[in-house]
């Protein structure tokens, strides 16, 4: 039987909408025959209820960090949103970072569900930096918002306490490999672009007939890994 | 002083979240500068909470219909998202949609707020059956999801008790021109033509400056009306 992928979907107060909302619309998005896979959505915050960035909406989580923390290996897709600069520099400073950023350390190092076969961290837009601070991009080549490249490398080197050899590049999306234990990290450039990393993974995940059929169900024709905003 | 818009952004059972989280997150994207206009977001429902397609996110809605319904006037774009064709089909023959029809079709009939100059009723995707089912179509050439275009029209052809004289089309978006009253309507193809038709608004209602920043931060190449999915 094609698998059910649960997806965990973080999100924290000021987390833009469109970096959650756009690869839940994707991943979510089936055919008609089921496709070879399909996900299923628990958002999480710290706090019910939790704002998103000026106050657009107000989400009533499924689950708070700990719940989700408590059965985590029961998670396949760990999608982490991005922010404006500053609510970001200044939720990466406070404490309330601290426990996102111990589950984004422990998902890394879980091998994947035997049922899935996939263990996934998708960061998109400035959620980038989220993964730079909990010490997961070290060595690797990553991207994020076009605003926020040097952002992330000033992370990774703090979290790794010296230079994290992280690359971070201008691209729609990087697939920046797997942990140890086989969690694939990708990461989205800004905000739209989780759009095209989501179709990524879906097609990686479910076949090239499902991430067809979510791009035309959508109306959104997929863009070029290397046709970043501005190049 | 740029006026400040008031968004009223309806969710309901099963809506798509990528249908008003498009939307949302290119109308509040604002330039450093301000722009020439500003936007704020009400969200509301019948009921609190309500849960977006698939479940995906639950959303705590900031007003009820009738909340919003009473202070009508003060608001200066109602946002309509659309949803998937069965689930809209039960909400238009069912009595959850009479309050939803009966608050679209008054809004059409107010003429703007002095402070705003402008009142805009925009529907994403689907989200046109529930403007034409209101009786707000008729005569109009308007736009929706590619698999929604017959449906429009027989709603509106319901509503109007015979021909409407709609003439629906596959674009990315249209504008559908104004009420008597001076509402325009805004109609846009699928899900992410609410993108497109949300940096229309914006460069309508705020400016150049606004539409170029919010596409820039979103990562976003805007496409042309004309080029609607599968043209």
């Amino acid at each position: 039987m094609a698998p059910v992928y649960n997806i965990a979907s973080f999100i924290y107060p000021g987390a833009d909408i469109l970096d959650f909302a756009g690869p839940l619309e994707i991943l979510t998005t089936s055919p008609p025959s089921g496709g070879a896979g399909q996900f299923k959505t628990t958002t999480f915050a710290a706090k019910n209820p939790v704002k998103t960035a000026l106050g657009t909406v107000t989400i009533q989580p499924d689950a708070l960090i700990e719940d989700v923390e408590a059965n985590l290996e029961n998670y396949d897709l760990l999608l982490i949103p991005g922010a404006n600069l500053q609510i970001l520099e200044e939720y990466l400073a406070s404490n309330d970072y601290k426990p996102i950023g111990a589950l984004i350390k422990k998902f890394a190092s879980l091998p994947p569900r035997k049922e899935a076969g996939h263990r996934v961290i998708q960061s998109v837009c400035t959620g980038a930096s989220l993964l730079a601070a909990a010490g997961i991009l070290a060595n690797r080549t990553v991207t994020s918002h076009h605003m926020d490249l040097e952002r992330v490398k000033q992370q990774a080197d703090l979290a790794a306490g010296g230079d994290s050899n992280i690359n971070v590049i201008k691209k729609r999306w990087v697939d920046a490999g797997s942990t140890d234990a086989g969690v694939r990290i990708v990461t989205a450039g800004g905000v739209t672009s989780g759009l095209d990393s989501s179709l990524y993974i879906l097609e990686t995940l479910a076949g090239k007939e499902s991430a067809e059929w979510a791009a035309e169900i959508v109306e959104f024709e997929r863009r070029k890994q290397d046709d970043p905003w501005g190049h």
